[in-house]
């Protein structure tokens, strides 16, 4: 209602709940301004499913005109992987925020958290927030136990610090609104009992759903590297992908054309309908063609190849960019 | 062995135990230089028993030319404590140091952490620390629970971090040796296991009892402050608190010069011979003279009473003094 016209990733609904969100929109009609938080942890490359809720937040910070808190939590994948070195989730921080600021954030208003070097403003809000959990808390959010490490624990704490951390800097109480995939709102939940003990407002999401594998059935996830488009694959990379994709259609073309194929089990279809294609009236005829079996696969996947490959094109140029942006990006240079 | 003669503290077994001394001191022999690190809670004034470690400290300072990590654990107390906010754990933190340096720690050798403010650097390690242990450990070894905050359980990485700082930041494995009241072993226990998981040497330790209040048994506590003599103190303070003082006398002039007092149970005794009588002899005679009756309760406290005002006297003027060496103690400062 702010912002013209619905982004596509609301109107398809990948961005499907909320909390809050309401509320913090009364405040922006009334002129309260809020600021942004999303981020990443830095486990390894980055892939399209990745870059869903970040296109989402660049939205939200162009029709708002937000500033935006993007925090790297390169302690946590350091505290859950055994083999990973401070060094490694140093390295994929920094890589990984090429990605971040290739989606075409504004570099006034987007500060970059790195947990680990930014430690120095991160602790001391973090503890304030610690005070308030106690362990029962986190092992039953979280499903921690008893063999968890204490640093783990302790995370929570350092995840909630971006919803408060403009507050803490200008003395004034600024609400925050959370972009992100579901999985993370456990955190939120944990963080929104805290807030008002600390005398903060609680901060609000937005919550989206996982872009689906090119395999059959599943999330996109980077440890099943054939079923993941990665920001920096070729044009080979992708046609190769794409042409090995699991899609909704029949076993020959015969049947294809007789029955029709479908679309809602089908991560082409899926891909098209959620990122690659804006326009409501093409979404709904490629269903139909589908459905219909006047669309083969090959086609469809073909068509988004292209698409896919054209927008990795894009991003690929603007990810060279961002190396010479990076600096102005980092909070520890505000 | 040395540092020519022993220590007071040393020779009156003050510090009474410890883990790889002769380790450390053979490692000194063949050449190798070792850190000091030990450390205080700021939560409120320091008192004369907090002086105890710090003047041995600086004994071993000067004896091995070695360089001391201080720590100021702001973060513990603000964790701890329910009522207590980080600006006020900082204020003490600051407070306390100024006692630190007025002890006598050379300058260019001693660097004062302050946890909150060296969270940069402090965060890095600690969560390396973290990693290795689980909230079993912290549970059995520290008696925290399931209603314990979050923070205070990740609080022992932090405090072990001194102990590999030096390591850190040289590149070089740095041998560490810890004096520090008993109560903190169970700190080194943990640490000790999990130093070589990380590469580094683990550390030593040499331990010292408490100094007893001027009340009847227990520690000096500055929850008590009637049986403490407080750094800041007035010369006033120090009369009246001495003259209130238990002592190990009987309950008449008569029956003292008649059965002698008790110095194994005197505080008063015990101050002379912990930390303001020097002199072998002259501590034996005072011995000796109490346990006859020749020394009367009231002669020994104005004594004593006399030693502590001259020994405060300096130290506030030191004190005073810190002031303006302060920046230059700072680990941040560096």
């Amino acid at each position: 209602r702010h912002a013209g016209e619905l982004h596509l990733q609301l109107r398809r609904r990948l961005f499907f709940s909320h909390r809050d969100l309401d509320w913090i929109l009364d405040m922006y009609e009334a002129g309260r301004k809020f600021v942004l938080y999303t981020g990443r942890g830095p486990s390894g490359p980055v892939h399209i499913g990745h870059l869903v809720p970040w296109i989402f937040t660049k939205y939200l910070q162009d029709a708002f005109d937000a500033k935006l808190y993007f925090q790297m939590t390169d302690d946590e994948k350091f505290l859950v992987n055994p083999d990973f070195t401070l060094d490694k989730t140093r390295r994929l921080a920094y890589d990984n925020a090429l990605d971040v600021i290739a989606v075409g954030f504004d570099a006034k208003k987007t500060k970059i958290i790195m947990d680990v070097e930014d430690a120095d403003i991160i602790y001391k809000i973090a503890i304030r927030v610690a005070k308030k959990i106690t362990f029962s808390t986190i092992r039953a959010v979280f499903g921690l136990n008893e063999s968890s490490n204490i640093g783990i624990i302790f995370f929570p704490a350092v995840q909630a610090v971006p919803c408060f951390i403009e507050s803490e800097l200008t003395g004034e109480n600024v609400p925050c609104l959370i972009p992100a995939a579901i999985d993370q709102d456990p955190y939120w939940r944990v963080t929104r009992d805290v807030a008002p003990k600390l005398g903060y407002l609680k901060p609000a999401q937005i919550h989206c759903k996982f872009l689906p594998g090119l395999g059959k059935g599943g999330k996109m996830s980077a440890s099943l590297p054939e079923t993941c488009i990665f920001t920096t694959d070729s044009p080979e990379d992708v046609d190769r992908k794409i042409w090995n994709a699991f899609t909704g259609g029949r076993p020959t073309v015969k049947e294809q054309k007789m029955h029709g194929g479908d679309p809602t089990i089908c991560p082409i279809y899926y891909y098209d309908h959620y990122l690659f294609e804006d326009d409501d009236r093409k979404i709904k005829e490629i269903y139909m063609k589908c459905r219909s079996g006047d669309l083969l696969c090959g086609e469809h996947k073909t068509m988004l190849s292209e698409k896919i490959k054209k927008f990795l094109k894009e991003h690929q140029k603007r990810r060279e960019k961002a190396k010479d942006l990076l600096d102005e990006f980092l909070f520890k240079n505000r």
